[in-house]
């Protein structure tokens, strides 16, 4: 194959769906040459059309699209997660030479990617799995972007990333994360926090509805004020707006119109499963994947509703809605902090070498959890690189003590009134939990023991014990 | 090979660890010609020493052992789960015949069990994976027992099975569970059941130790009185017990002297896991699995106390022991009904055709989470064999309904005084989430549209829709 990089283009996408368009435009926009691949005519149509401003043309043929590229080429891949992205690479392998890349940019299963970049390593090519945060909005404007593989890889595509991608404060919401597929193990993390902040939002919302008995007006100008203060973040800000948008049908605000039961993609699921099997808890998250859950079996709660009576008003004190954003402020928090804390162990786990610092940073701008807050997880990671967990940052822990009288008084009234506050009630238990010094689980450990000859440690001596408990020496 | 079955074994055992052993000298006890295979001669000589009473022999010639048996041949499998299952059936195959039947019994991977059934049938031979409980003592005396796999196969150990297992209330603790894994799925389960019962055990402990300031006796005393009521179950008969049990060497109660990191084996995160995949909200034994994982933290929670403060006395009002019953009762219901709706699921899932009352019936007896309240759950799905979820039954509504005043008390409490009870809180959480008719999920369905495009459905008409969030229309 001929390698004359004259009027070659600098970047190709495989994958014409909005994503890959969107993409594809803003790096047109940041004066990057490229082009893009799609079995689908119709797909390029669009594509040609949206990129008429910069004369973009496709290819509906892989070799002349692969032939099209400067060398080493480097191929963008926004094709569903699954099987598409190894029958793409299957299909882009033989049009390859050595030290061309591919970056996977969906949303992949960590352990597919590492696969991939092992299989690819083989053959010289560069593999990146690169999770892109921002939706179709953020692709086209300014994502954060989470790419990983090779490092020395990385500089071919380094400008490019941080011309397209969002900006925080100046800087580039993009940085090398790590070897191996912690680019893709840092955006499942990603998506787990979001699954918890979106859970204590629904929450929230469930406070207010049914526990204050506060209309939808009331509702949404408390998610605005808050989206004024420490809690601004990109979800609190399209939940106000939500609330301010009507149905051109009914008249109604159209979130009174949508029916109640969560659908899913998987990603929340990984995280939870993945934490578990590298023993790193975080139950904020899992609790906002069973919940979605609960929230399938519409059938048999509109049934269980009846049978045990639906929840009651909360006796609220006058500063309720102050506690509320202090106990937002405290389950917010250890959303963030679980993720934070399972991407430390993964880093040890995997070898992932993860700058922490440097994740928080690049999540400030452009992804779906950007928030106010990432600026103190930054600043707390980026004072002590290797902080094992966030609560044990000094600046944190005096506005998490701060939270707490509040948080405490929310999560009870819930319990007491029966509304269901899972995400804000696992967050506490998760917190007070972690500040026990000594937990009962000498217990079970001496149960396990038991019943199932397991042994135990002692606190007073190294080894490994077992006792005979059936022999009743007391 | 010859198959005179003259004077033949009708069973063999593979492994004789504690659980094999243990198993083999029950079958001799109740009449059956047994013998065993192990590699190590030193397992072979207790094994023969412990089996004088019935002239036991084992062989550590894998052929000779097999030549040994009735055909067709029944060998049951003690090894560890993982790779030395898959290892022993490849040394068994060339020697066995068609129809022969191997019983794996340890705790396997349910996917492991099925592919192994596959590969099985394909070769003629019917392969049961069957969970056993009981620990030690159950093996020997009685367990409980969970067979998966070939029905018709199965009428040549049901004798000897229905024989060995303990007997609740004179039925046995076995039955045919079902086709492939389902033996192997309905123990995970049970085990899953038994971390959020033991953890619940553990919070209970903590509220009288350290929100009550209860000494060891008192505690103890706690745990024997529950242990004559309603909560009687093999878990708090063998707690109260442990808080009798003196250490030797320094004379206090040696569950004071055990470590509080608790250990696992893997089967309580497999529950969670699975149930995620097919999304069925488990959220007890989540909170289990990700309690255990918080014990291991012990340096980081020792240095979090230390910042954060320990927790404070609860304001326990004169019948708060009362109210603590009624939590437990209550937390104890939803991990069962947790664990059978799991399994109610799973049978649709995997077609299993699990029948719920028999598996209940099983669980009264020789199993680890034995307990009263089993004669409950088996009542109910005796009555309503379809029945989705335990507490649509209408006895175990009544009984629920009045025990949730107790349990507000006690974990609003716990909440308060910043006891850290996740199990307790997770099921209050769980059965008020799952007795709303209409959840604040439309929030969430709302903003993955807004950010995703990831679509919704209406209350007033069918389809899918999307909405453009952005353009404000109010």
């Amino acid at each position: 194959m001929s390698n004359d990089n004259k009027a070659k283009f600098a970047f190709g996408m495989v994958g014409l769906g909005t994503m890959g368009r969107n993409l594809l435009l803003n790096m047109a926009d940041n004066g990057f040459a490229v082009t893009g691949y799609d079995k689908s005519e119709k797909m390029l149509q669009i594509f040609e059309e949206e990129g008429k401003p910069h004369n973009l043309k496709g290819f509906s043929d892989i070799e002349e699209f692969v032939d099209s590229l400067q060398s080493p080429r480097t191929i963008i891949l926004l094709v569903p997660a699954g099987a598409i992205v190894d029958s793409v690479i299957s299909e882009l392998l033989p049009l390859l030479a050595k030290g061309d890349i591919i970056i996977d940019s969906g949303n992949s299963y960590f352990t597919d990617t590492s696969r991939r970049s092992i299989e690819l390593a083989e053959k010289g090519i560069h593999f990146f799995g690169m999770g892109i945060s921002g939706g179709e909005e953020g692709a086209r404007f300014g994502p954060s972007m989470m790419p990983g593989g090779d490092k020395q890889a990385y500089a071919v595509v380094k400008d490019m990333l941080e011309a397209v991608s969002a900006k925080a404060n100046g800087d580039p919401c993009v940085t090398y994360i790590g070897p191996g597929a912690s680019g893709h193990f840092v955006k499942m993390t990603h998506n787990g926090i979001e699954y918890a902040i979106m859970q204590l939002l629904a929450e929230a919302y469930e406070i207010l509805k049914n526990g204050l008995d506060y209309d939808n007006d009331q509702i949404q100008q408390v998610f605005e004020n808050w989206n004024n203060g420490r809690l601004k973040s990109f979800l609190m800000e399209i939940t106000k707006d939500v609330f301010l948008f009507k149905d051109v049908k009914t008249g109604n605000l159209l979130v009174d119109e949508i029916k109640d039961e969560a659908k899913s993609k998987g990603t929340g699921k990984w995280t939870s499963q993945v934490a578990m099997d590298i023993e790193t808890p975080i139950p904020s998250i899992d609790a906002a994947v069973s919940t979605r859950n609960l929230s399938k079996l519409k059938k048999l709660r509109v049934e269980l509703e009846k049978a045990y009576g639906a929840s009651e008003k909360i006796k609220a004190s006058a500063d309720f809605i102050d506690d509320l954003e202090e106990a937002f402020y405290f389950a917010m928090a250890n959303a963030y902090a679980q993720g934070m804390h399972l991407l430390w162990k993964a880093s040890i786990e995997y070898k992932y070498e993860l700058n922490l610092a440097e994740i928080a940073k690049i999540w400030r701008g452009g992804c779906i959890i950007r928030a106010e807050f990432l600026e103190d997880i930054y600043q707390a990671y980026k004072k002590q690189p290797d902080l094992e967990h966030l609560f044990a940052d000094a600046g944190v822990q005096e506005k998490i003590k701060k939270s707490l009288k509040g948080t405490r008084n929310v999560v009870s009234s819930a319990i007491n009134a029966g509304i269901a506050t899972p995400c804000f009630t696992s967050a506490l238990t998760y917190f007070d939990t972690l500040k026990t010094g000594r937990m009962p689980s000498n217990l079970t450990q001496a149960q396990r023991d038991f019943f199932g000859a397991h042994t135990f440690e002692r606190i007073d001596s190294e080894g490994i014990f077992h006792a005979d408990w059936n022999q009743k020496n007391s």
